[in-house]
């Protein structure tokens, strides 16, 4: 329950927090909130079946006339991706920079409600405000361009969210991250600091984006055949430097892959990527080349077995073959849960009999987060009352307000919350208040929350040891077998190798459902109950698995 | 299909080549075969329910009369575990060293087996000798004790299988990798070099585990509550080093977790591992210490749900609950695939109270195996005529292939093969020819190979969408419908929440079921196949899922 104190600042997370993604932070004051961030979650391995995760948003829905806006700090799908689901139920002005706008028009377009939605574009430096906040948007860097900090001013004092971030001295895109400004607003108090805490626990600093650049050139150089490079799709600046490196040794340059045909587009249109109009190719054309003059950008860095990549190695793509001579590099980090995919999806562009470089062979990939030295600077500058650790794992965030305090910082002031927790703030105090209601809901197909934890447990279940259907049907009248008791399996025994063991299992039925009738036990629910206990315990003992048992009775 | 060249000597891998584990190799001359270890693999994520994979030993089996032991390189299981299932089919005489067969002796005692088995013992420098064959056990550094390479002395030539191995120059134990002995067979013409490629990927060379020994000893020295430390039960020298600096700071030592408990009874037994009688205590009376006097040294160091440290973190262990103070010590990395695990281990215990060190933060643990200057040396003192990498996956073999190809070895020489493919060699030649049949045998409960593809096809299916089941009871004579269509789903929607849909797909069933009824269709087969079309795409076009459809139709 919260507090029902007022007029108190309040910052809500209502997710990102103890978990990578599904970032979104509610900030409250008074009869205001505004919230920033709309991301989606992955799922994890336990969630079988389950296609995309949204945050749970019961709270901004019961107090749905208070909230004023979405604010953006950048494209990435863990910032943005819940936005056509969450609109939907609360459609309010959502504002960010070009890019950000640009990535979240294109899912609009996809949901079919981009006509009904505001979209507001705020550049940096530049303020929005409503009634009770003013919202500063600061420049970064990060892995997408376009990234943005926010600086709140509230009636209690500044909050600076970092949102995703690093420190690149040499950004390819020129656009160095505002340390001037940062610097200027720590001079005149900082109410709490919310900063990224995903590479906390890698001491120094992130190499610039520029290295990748200088590999990738040295790389390219050496490569007798095409070169196929993978990499996130959003990672603008990154194709910037694939491009380049393309053109400086006369490649010209095609896109492959849904997201990175999309995105790219959007990029060049905008300029926000500079490739000259006759050098940019299409797939279908790759072919009129020679091969040393082709590079192919593509999805599929991470294993995904439909993205591009995938379907060039495994021979299931339509216009790229993998040829003796081609260089392929894998211009990402697996994201964890990802490595045997990524590992699996290497080998086999081997054994096509491409080269392969990737991240343990070559520096061809960087982080987009600050590492340790990095969080240092950003903390003394902003030099903040408070201090909340947001994006990350519990370690990450129990990690990052240990290098606060080693900076100097009162522990008393640091904060880790968990999604639904509450923090209140004034000028002079902050302390957890309670909690909200938050979670996930998880999307499969088109359900949005309709599978729960039971649906998950019998997925677990059936992935585990199948599944075994007992049918009989019951004259109901005469109380005896008319048919079966048949039993059918789906995920439990190859049936072929086990007719044994399933005639055995219909003889034990056979002998439950008779002793039910001779005790004149006409409950099916007891019946039921007693057919799969007995067979279960047959099944343990014979194979050492608990398929799930289905008795079915149909009665005439 | 093998050649059947007369009396060449033949080296046939049946595991471990493109892929981690699952390490068994075969070396034939004439009519006689000797295979080396005989390990388990680990089921991929794809493989729902397997709990082991051992390999498709055919090959042995065909040629069982020729098969005259097995040699084991070190106890590791992917080394050693599928014995207790092997040796049940080809009962041959077990060589290894005395930790190693004190392993492989428990495993067999558990299958019930150990009576029936011969065991020898071979000591470093040690040979043992076969009519074709002597195999000379040479002793190298690992993470588990009494690790050995093999020299083979064949007809043709001597053959060098280095078993896992990393260069320690300052052993925990004393017993240094004898590099001399590789030098001397060096300058005495190597046929052949097969060796461990798992670290390949790494430059420079593996730290020696002594380092981790003096880490430890600086963690525990501002531990102020109990220190629990995790990590491989095999791996003795880093326990000895737990030990170590559990006594050098006065702390008393207990084990937690079935193979810990057991590895290091063993260890202590035959000597490998030094710890007082009076420093060790029960798990049952560490409450009887004050908590600055208590060392734990557990099992679940990779995240296993059902191992000690798991139970410990989420307060399922008996006798362990995670205090305010306690340090727990991850002394290992995580294998591929248990990162989501590992990490939420250690959300759980941070959240419990506990500080944990993990190898992020501190090198607590150094890899088993050699990497690329360790793998330089190896080569360069042996100076093989021909190479074959052994143990890693695909990507592994290549780049020790590229290693070798970089020492001046022409790449005629190197052969990569693929589990089952078969290298011929002579004195002066070498290629490859013909495969024998090879693979994996899945292990689920008591079934050894009774779940194939298609079982896994509908496990992965089930667990994905789930089951849905129509039954329907009709007439023969009269062909009518007696009872049903009746609708049952595990694992596709929460039934409570999806009354309507269930009950819109019955009436799909009943318009689908009354058509054939029309048109006089009396084939079950094509009535369940009607009903499995409409209903299939009915649900897809409703659901965007794909449930395993069972049609049952029960005829009086």
């Amino acid at each position: 329950m919260v507090t029902k104190s007022k007029n108190k600042l309040k910052i809500i997370p209502l997710g990102g927090l103890g978990e990578i993604g599904k970032n979104i932070t509610a900030i409250e004051y008074d009869d205001e909130i505004i919230a920033i961030d709309c991301g989606l979650g992955f799922p994890d391995e336990e969630m079988y079946g389950i296609d995309l995760v949204i945050p749970d948003i019961t709270y901004l829905l019961n107090n749905r006339e208070k909230v004023k806006c979405f604010v953006l700090t950048h494209g990435h799908e863990d910032h943005i991706g819940a936005l056509p689901y969450i609109l939907k139920q609360l459609n309010v002005p959502v504002y960010g920079t070009k890019l950000t706008l640009e990535l979240v028009k294109s899912k609009l377009e996809e949901h079919n409600i981009l006509s009904n939605c505001t979209l507001s574009e705020v550049k940096p430096d530049e303020e929005i405000k409503t009634e009770k906040f003013s919202i500063e948007f600061i420049r970064t860097c990060h892995s997408i361009a376009d990234a943005c900090a926010l600086a709140i001013r509230t009636p209690e004092g500044v909050i600076i969210h970092t949102g995703d971030f690093k420190v690149d001295y040499t950004p390819i895109d020129g656009e160095m991250i505002n340390l001037q400004r940062f610097a200027k607003l720590g001079t005149q108090k900082v109410l709490l600091l919310m900063a990224d805490s995903t590479n906390v626990e890698r001491s120094g600093y992130t190499v610039s984006e520029r290295v990748i650049g200088e590999n990738l050139t040295r790389l390219f150089s050496v490569a007798k055949g095409r070169v196929i490079v993978a990499t996130f799709a959003s990672n603008i600046n990154r194709i910037q430097q694939i491009i380049n490196s393309s053109l400086f040794h006369g490649r010209k340059v095609a896109f492959s892959g849904r997201s990175m045909e999309k995105i790219s587009n959007i990029a060049i249109e905008l300029g926000y990527l500079q490739l000259p109009e006759d050098q940019l190719i299409s797939i279908d054309d790759i072919n009129r080349y020679p091969s040393n003059k082709i590079t192919i950008i593509t999805t599929g860095s991470q294993g995904e077995p439909m993205a591009a990549l995938s379907r060039i190695a495994y021979s299931n793509h339509k216009k790229i073959t993998i040829e003796r001579g081609d260089l392929v590099i894998i211009s990402a980090s697996p994201i964890p849960g990802n490595e045997k995919l990524i590992s699996r999806l290497i080998d086999e562009l081997f054994k096509k009999g491409a080269e392969v470089i990737y991240n343990s062979l070559e520096e061809v990939h960087v982080s987009g987060h600050a590492c340790q030295e990095e969080l240092k600077l950003m903390h003394t500058l902003i030099k903040p009352k408070f201090f909340m650790p947001v994006h990350g794992e519990y370690r990450h965030l129990r990690q990052h307000a240990l290098l606060a305090e080693n900076l100097g910082m009162d522990s008393q002031n640091i904060f880790i919350l968990e999604t639904g927790q509450v923090l209140e703030l004034s000028k002079n105090s902050a302390n957890k208040s309670g909690r909200v209601s938050s979670g996930s809901i998880m999307i499969d197909g088109f359900g949005i929350g309709d599978v729960g934890n039971i649906v998950l447990r019998d997925r677990k279940h059936l992935s585990q040891d199948g599944i075994l259907t007992v049918v009989v049907t019951i004259d109901k009248a005469s109380f005896s077998v008319l048919s079966g008791p048949d039993i059918i399996t789906r995920g439990f025994v190859y049936v072929k190798e086990s007719g044994d063991l399933l005639n055995e299992a219909t003889e034990i039925v056979k002998i439950e459902i008779d002793k039910c009738m001779e005790k004149k036990i006409k409950e099916w629910l007891v019946i039921k109950s007693n057919i799969k206990y007995s067979l279960g315990e047959f099944l343990y003992n014979k194979t050492k698995r608990r398929p799930i048992i289905l008795p079915i009775i149909m009665e005439i």
